[in-house]
């Protein structure tokens, strides 16, 4: 059975991967050794040409007549999201009610990330802890990115701060943003990766949904 | 100039309407009168033909030769995502660190929601304010809806609890769900409008494609 990517494989499909791995992770602690396509696409509320033809981006995942081994499933997907397993050192710049919120979810090392500092422009943040960091002042970010190369910046300011820092980041050698700002960093630094999370933009299309009966 | 859908806009078309507001608040606060599209694609990382197809599901919006007009666009996409203004009534379930952090987004009145309540099963939170509301403990939940018919509730909660409580709240007239839990709500309740975050999965669909370096 092969990972070899055969397509390559688009931004929807790498948007399900996360949750097959968890579904997948679910069945498996439930003692699960096998699962159909279908049965899968059922319990994740889409259709199974949907799943083989997500699975095929990768090389299909080696389905055997039955179904697809969970195990190996498991693996595969786990080895499309983690690598090998070494974490993304990762900064938090924002360390308010926001920052505070996200920094778990960084500092999950589930997730594949290691968060190794925090800053904030807030001077009664700094020495404070958030998620086993050490809340640093802005000033020692340049000499901070130098030292210990993070990869993953996580933006949890507002959009003015987002486009004054984000230079200095990209010069620093931060290859990817989890973005909760509202500059579109994609926009202006098509060479870095961006994962944006707008939650403004999240509630309002769910408003529209239901004041139009969109479903 | 008519704002008559003319195609049931997809989900991802109402994905995006936010962020066309977003734009066109801040075309306007610099006191632009009319916008192109090919100008606003460029703005947003989008291209004109895009553009031109989405608006083009709500009717059009007017565009005439040399552009849009800022102001009737802003208004007709806000009046799509706002309605006619009124508030959704909205509860928040859940106020650990996340719930804290997003009751911010709901009670700012310009994403058209209102908080009304807050609950959380943990003792120690009862009675303290979060966003302007008290945090009620989860046994007064039923009696509160009844009462003062949220139509919106947003689930900060571990799945266990978001499995455990959705099916009082469909009960009790919840009509959406801004779910932050795991629990897929929108395949046990398909009449029910679901706008999900999961912030995992968004972190590790970003760790995807650094490792796999996907753009």
């Amino acid at each position: 059975m092969s990972s070899t990517m055969q397509n390559k494989a688009s931004l929807p499909v790498i948007k399900r991967l996360p949750k097959y791995y968890r579904y997948l992770s679910n069945l498996q602690a439930d003692g699960r050794d096998k699962i159909s396509s279908s049965e899968l696409a059922r319990m994740m509320g889409t259709t199974a040409s949907q799943v083989r033809q997500d699975f095929n981006c990768f090389g299909g995942f080696g389905q055997q007549g039955i179904g697809y081994k969970v195990d190996v499933l498991l693996a595969e997907i786990g080895k499309l999201l983690f690598g090998s397993g070494e974490l993304l050192p990762t900064v938090l710049i924002g360390a308010g009610r926001l920052g505070t919120a996200v920094s778990s979810f960084i500092s999950r090392d589930t997730n594949g990330y290691k968060l190794i500092a925090a800053f904030d422009i807030n001077p009664a943040l700094e020495g404070k802890e958030i998620s086993g960091v050490t809340i640093r002042p802005l000033s020692e970010l340049e000499s901070f990115c130098a030292a210990h190369k993070p990869v993953v910046a996580v933006l949890c300011v507002p959009r003015q701060s987002a486009m004054d820092l984000s230079d200095e980041l990209v010069r620093l050698g931060i290859q990817g943003f989890w973005n909760f700002s509202h500059y579109d960093l994609s926009v202006v630094y098509p060479q870095v990766t961006v994962e944006n999370v707008h939650l403004g933009d999240s509630l309002m299309s769910l408003g529209y949904r239901l004041r139009n009966h969109d479903e």
